[in-house]
């Protein structure tokens, strides 16, 4: 089955030169940046759900995806199948990772215990695939919110049952990414939150949701999993509002409950800027707070207010991206996973080489231009240089804790008015980074 | 001076079926609901900064406010003249609270040590009035804000002598609070945040404002004030991104910096919206986490991106304000306090007793419709219903904490699937809603 | 097949003062409005898409919908049989009309002839029973959107044969709501616009729009159609921008190529608010033109970025509809069409009515505030005293054309300035409106 | 009065290779780009507006601009030095045009004729200035928002004589542009609009708005003055809802009063973005409605509600800016008018040049980028490729009217069914795009 006949050779005999739309231009896996290769820092990993079973409906129309491979049957045959033309997928793109919910690789059976039966077959496939490729996973996840069943939430939900289901598929979904060697594991949270509040009651649905992620954790310490949990923040769609709106909504759930030492966050542009903030923005909030572990790299369009999930192209925001996470230490365990799906009108199969390529540069890009602007450090040296009050004197007794509003206010009568500032020079700021672009 | 002479007879002999719009249609201030009077539930408080200092200015022109008792100066006699003229207008109205800016209320000079003076100088009036008239302190704050010294912020200004400079002046500001029997002291940042990512440290500038906010808490101790302080979150405007930005984040904040327990949230439904979230989601947020202080009574537009704060005439809203304060066990320190202008085009002085006459009977009928819901029950009975399955059985076990995953997993192996769910009836929420308008 | 057996008794044998959910409180058919009844002034309709057709389906989870009377399969027989559930539904809601796409009603064939046969299947179902029970076709459109085919858009898609296939149906479309006494012919040109402008030549696929549009009214003069064809706005979703994106984009298309004639508009709330603005302003630009056809009355939430289509409960935009529509003649052909959908959590087919019941008691709750404030007339005398200067002197001769920049410049050398404004008194305004809910 | 020292000499000495911010790294006004220099490209604007009278204000504090040729009054003397000292600016910027507002250059009178005489005194410089500096005024405006007796609009004021007062001003101010040999007049209505739409009449308001135009356009004609009237279209800020909210809006409103002859548009991004509609869609409507004029230049920030008019520096937006210029015929008496401020916090004369210069440079570049795409002709035959349907048979025949709906059907049930899709592309297109970069 050569499910990508047209694009076989195209990568391997285009050079970086060629306007060959299938050559990369700038990602290149082991050229190495403050140390490291780009594969290391990048971290690529292709998405299972969009990219293998995203159909290209949308709320108003069908699928429209020309998948020669599929045989139109949600058997485990076809998912077994469908897990070698994945591979095959993400080796010629070059990509170390991936990431799947269980309802992705494996059809839900019709009670639990199928379920499972289903994806431990398909798991067998996902395991030889990853061991013939080298191809890894970088995390699982359980998808706890298109079933039905979970119309109410899955933690959240009123219904006590429907929170032992999602617990039992939590658990088989930890166990089987720690089988696969997953480097982490994720929470998307798509329907903890509510429709509508009035019929709503938020506190106990919270303290359920607390309740199901240390059960989660307490799981994983038994099986010996130790790799970090994630939260990824999104505040609204399928829900009205979801719990985990954004970085700092997370954190704040994460501390009331005593779940912060054991997660971190994944953040994703479309949701930073659903709930209003730059993917900046929240890379910073997470990073501050010692929580940035993971990136969902896609695009959102500011001027429609769903999760159009793009393929990210814009230079600006990967710069954004990868400058933060250089910044905040690099990713680790986690990495740049495409959360991204073609278009519906880009139906063919191409079309997904096409996006990942164009993502991947996009990030490559990203990477070199904020690896470059801290090398040369004129931005850092620029912020340094507006902070410089606070690094003594004045400022460093303050943050010493050597003051207090007494002290504070008898200098500042004594002088009457503080110093002058200087200017923020925003459009200098913006100019240079317009340099290294 | 009979600043309001028109106005001066037509509150008291205008009976409530009179078409007068200068006569209460709802809000009688003795009238017992809950077992307690409309005025000790609603606590109105009027602002001092828009209805006595705000002229109509906007970005794209001057002011337009006819105000026949300035004299056009920005001296103390002025000032102490229009506390004169401000309570006249308290009085008239009925509200038992205000609340200011120490700007507002006096003119800053040249030097902090002059300002000092100013204030206590007006204050000295506020005192005077205070007595004379009954009418009580909501609370204080200080204006860190408006003064160009505070251009990059003030608690996290990158100039180390402005934040000193702040601490002065909040220092002194809770002082004339305490003398004044302010019931609270707030916090609103609205420099407090960022223009600009890339000129900007935000981990420092945040550990800055724990920094001040903590010099506060240690002061207030210090001085004998024992009220709440509160913090209003706000996301934007006038910076691109406030620290302060909405509910969790302020409380993420708070439970980081070990401030939780001196702090409450001051709500505003405009601030709300801007940060995406219904007034009613921030104050089920604040109170589920025991932070529900106080309100900002307000509207915004929901279709302009600007903090519009108009007079808050929405029913739907105050409805949903009330239905939550009294859910959470009513304003006790806190108030509902007027944070709302007239527009550019009411320009006169009449306009502000049509305002806030508006606004009081908008949440006198929204407090009578909550109570009327919480008497009848029918709501609250619908969502209790909606949450048996965890009242008991498999449910009440999770929550008392005797399940794992493990254990759930068997369970749920054993049944195969969850039991069915129940609609979630929004559409006959909304419906019931509708009945008690 | 007692498809609503819960319900077949609740309506008529429960009166007004019940709290039984399913009686109406505010709708009553034979109720005189302005000279008649209610019925005639609300014309109420039942869409076909979502209240039969809707699967409750969002872009993260399959259908939800409990719908007994539904064989699974998506044969004619089932559409048959729909049919009659759909006027059992109708009749017991005591709606007068109804409205449907070509493809709601009958499944797509595998060509446009087996197309074409099954719609006059159905078509002949839907005759009877409209005959038998009196329910009416408001209009019918023709579904060019959700077929893959469509990916382009219809008559601006980038392929001609997609054109002609559009064309096709849209004439099938207009000669079967003909033969069933349509009372107009609606276009909402889901995809005609585009997701991606790099690509899209907007110019040719707007002068073929308006070809398309050309070619449909040549038709219904062909067959006697003499019925109005209405043009639905809708600025985005399902494409990034749709060329129909509000009433002022749709009018300047119908201007600019001589359709104005033949079209008048069909305003959504939904639509209004996605493209920022408010329900009654499209509502007044639309009665300016003369255009104003029929509304689609819906609901969405200001706060999501998305159609959610909510059945509208909001007494204060109901109140604004049915204000403008009696301003502007009242709806003749046109009708309060509930395109809204029950909510993915509300399941059951009680839900249905729950939200058509409290659909039509908020539009009939709008109507009679409305007709109050006409009856009284304050808010339209408060309005015409703003406007008096322009009703003689200066503003009549202005008016008569009688002046021109010089003269004008000429009185006010003269004057030095203009005459004194008067207040806008806004919050007068809206606290009058509240006095009428 | 040396007013740019610290300028003087950077510019002129700087080589583009240089890190010095204050030398050009794209813009070069003498490079040949598509036959003509980048000067007559790009045409380049600096508004007296916001760089000469812009002090920084905001809603939440007064300016902060540090401006030493200011002497603080508001006297006709200080308006005069004001010229040379923007001539100085502009000159050393080397920009071509400049653009104002009656009111920008002269202080307003207590008088019309006071008012006049202002004016009068201060465009005899403004005339010496142009003559010594070779510096062109694109387009002159009146500004008819700012004063209160334009509260509720000028040409829309429900107050006849404000009308009055605002046709004497714009006639004062297109003579005025007309001897300063301006190349076009704009209108830009910042309160044609509303705040509240209960309280206003709109139909009669727009009529009037209609009779304002048409009499500008009989002066114009009367005084011979021939250049292009431009509207700047602008949703909303300061009115709740302006008439000139978009480009189509516009486009409808000027066609519906018979203005289309005498108007193009004046598009802005933040507008346009604000208005919901990228840039790019604004500059293709009014391009294919051959109404494309001029452009102000700046970006909005997507995330915020308000009109932000921040320098211009997303190289993505520029590009498309200048794709489309060149599209549709480049600009002839329009320009790239840098409707732009300055950070509040960027207070230093310095930053007018490092925020002009950057957006000149993000300007240039874009124009290289837009002018290597139409030389490679990569995309355009992308684009014209999916459209290759519409050059013969089927296409061509249905564009040259030579079809029915009749016909069309008949053809598409011999066909069964339209040709296939081709995929759209859209990720290659972007991909694309980006390699220009």
């Amino acid at each position: 089955m050569p499910a990508f006949p047209e694009v076989a050779s195209s990568i391997p005999y285009e050079g970086p030169t060629s306007r060959n739309p299938l050559a990369f231009k700038h990602y290149d896996a082991e050229a190495v940046i403050e140390g490291k290769p780009m594969r290391d820092h990048l971290r690529f990993s292709v998405v299972y759900w969009h990219t293998f079973r995203g159909a290209g409906s949308d709320p108003f129309g069908p699928g429209t995806m020309v998948r020669p491979w599929e045989d139109g049957t949600d058997s485990v045959e076809n998912a077994k199948n469908r897990v070698r033309v994945a591979f095959e997928f993400i080796t010629k793109l070059g990509a170390p990772y991936y990431a799947f919910h269980d309802r992705d690789v494996a059809p839900e059976g019709k009670t639990l215990a199928e379920s499972h039966k289903n994806l431990d077959a398909v798991v067998a496939v996902l395991k030889e695939e990853q061991e013939r490729t080298g191809v890894k996973l970088l995390w699982g996840t359980a998808n706890l919110f298109s079933n039905p069943r979970y119309m109410h939430g899955a933690a959240t939900s009123c219904n006590a049952e429907v929170f032992a289901y999602g617990a039992a598929q939590v658990k088989k979904a930890i166990e089987v990414t720690h089988e696969l060697g997953g480097e982490g594991y994720t929470f998307w949270g798509g329907r903890e939150g509510y429709q509508c509040l009035w019929n709503t009651d938020m506190k106990r649905e919270q303290e359920h949701l607390a309740r199901f992620l240390h059960l989660a954790v307490d799981h994983a310490k038994s099986i010996g999993f130790t790799k970090p949990f994630y939260i990824e923040p999104k505040p609204k769609e399928p829900t009205k509002h979801q719990y985990d709106s954004d970085a700092a909504a997370c954190l704040n759930f994460l501390r009331q409950y005593d779940l912060l030492p054991y997660f971190k966050l994944n953040l994703e542009t479309n949701h930073a800027t659903l709930a209003g903030h730059t993917m900046q923005h929240e890379l910073e909030v997470a990073g501050a707070a010692g929580a940035l572990g993971s990136i969902d790299a896609n695009t959102g369009d500011l001027l429609l207010g769903w999760d159009t999930d793009q393929f990210p192209t814009d230079i600006y925001v990967t710069t954004q991206c990868m400058h933060s996470i250089l910044k905040w230490g690099g990713l680790t365990t986690g990495g740049v996973n495409f959360d991204a799906k073609v278009r519906r009108e880009s139906f063919e199969p191409i079309d997904l080489f096409y996006a990942h390529i164009g993502g991947m540069d996009a990030f490559a890009r990203g990477l070199k231009i904020a690896a470059a602007m801290r090398a040369d450090g004129r931005i850092e040296g620029m912020v340094r240089d507006r902070y410089t009050s606070w690094d003594s004197g004045l400022g460093a007794e303050i943050e010493a804790g050597k003051h207090s509003l007494a002290s504070l206010e008898e200098l500042m009568l004594k002088k009457g008015e503080a110093a002058p500032n200087a200017s923020g020079r925003q459009e200098l700021f913006e100019n240079v980074i317009n340099e290294y672009l």
